[in-house]
């Protein structure tokens, strides 16, 4: 069985970095964006569709409750959402089968959980991730006021969480659920990388 | 300023023994029981009551609240367990202030949270506390049935939270209260200790 990295991560805590830097370090594949890659090509939708759909707008999935009984909402919409979790279900099965990986956010601690995966989640305090955001920010882009990018950091974040609750009917970020958590705010990524690294 | 670990644990999950092992891999001082008996000198109480009051019995802080105001409770006991508290304060900022270490529980992240301290927090599966429990508990003792030891653990570390949360206002074992956590159901305690004293 090879090994794997999972890293679960909320929105500008460098948790994608973390994941590359151990993948760099350990000379092994990462998988982030190439997941929405690789469900585009399958599925033949739009890679911003399936990143819409994985990232921005989970509250279509949610299942609608009548009275006391529990119904699935069945439209074309809630397919297709499920269609996508299958098939990146999929991918990221076949990812794990064909080398060592790291693999960032989608489910995968929880699509993996049978190949026992190393699951890290990355969090940090507001203002870490504020300020990592705006260093990461374009520098055409118009700046966001400190209001609009909390809300914009914790919607992403929201949405993660929803997703992941969703499809995994655990918690996301919820500690029982990983083997290391790591708060960002005070440490250095790099060395981070390195003392995972060792472990692996 | 001296570095500082501080081990936060659910009881059973090898939180000590990782502290020890970081003690002992970089050759710095270890405290946990020695804070108890250090207290115990310096208020001329018991030991045993002095553990009792900071493990097993933080129900007596307890403010009582009549109609919608909040009153705290003043009576000789609460007196005591205030004393202990900042008895234990003092010690542990004298602890820091000496050399490097690793200390144990006792609100130490946050009484030393002006120090920086590298603040774990040490938790694992029901299961693998269990099992580790049986595995230290002494040979001549009666074995508790399994729901009697899961009770046992899960009332420990309620009592842990309330003390924790009583004295800090923070919650305990919520991951923005620590840099690291660390699920040790599936780790090796050794490696984990290697790892994080190289980062230190």
């Amino acid at each position: 069985m090879n090994k794997i990295i999972t890293v679960g991560r909320e929105f500008g805590s460098g948790g994608r970095e973390l994941g590359k830097r151990l993948a760099d370090l350990l000379h092994i594949a990462y998988y982030d964006k190439e997941i929405v890659t690789e469900i585009a090509k399958k599925t033949s939708l739009a890679e911003s569709y399936v990143h819409q759909v994985m990232e921005h707008n989970p509250t279509i999935y949610y299942p609608i409750t009548i009275g006391h009984s529990f119904y699935p909402m069945v439209n074309p919409i809630m397919d297709l959402n499920n269609s996508i979790y299958v098939e990146q279900s999929r991918i990221i099965k076949e990812m794990a089968d064909e080398s060592d990986c790291v693999i960032v956010g989608r489910c995968a601690d929880y699509i993996l959980r049978e190949r026992k995966p190393m699951r890290l989640f990355v969090y940090a305090d507001m203002q870490f991730k504020m300020d990592r955001c705006r260093k990461k920010a374009p520098s055409d882009e118009e700046p966001l006021s400190d209001k609009e990018l909390k809300q914009h950091i914790t919607s992403i974040d929201k949405n993660r969480s929803k997703y992941y609750q969703f499809f995994t009917g655990q918690k996301w970020g919820e500690r029982i659920n990983y083997d290391f958590c790591i708060n960002t705010t005070n440490l250095s990524i790099k060395e981070v990388a390195l003392a995972i690294s060792r472990m692996f």
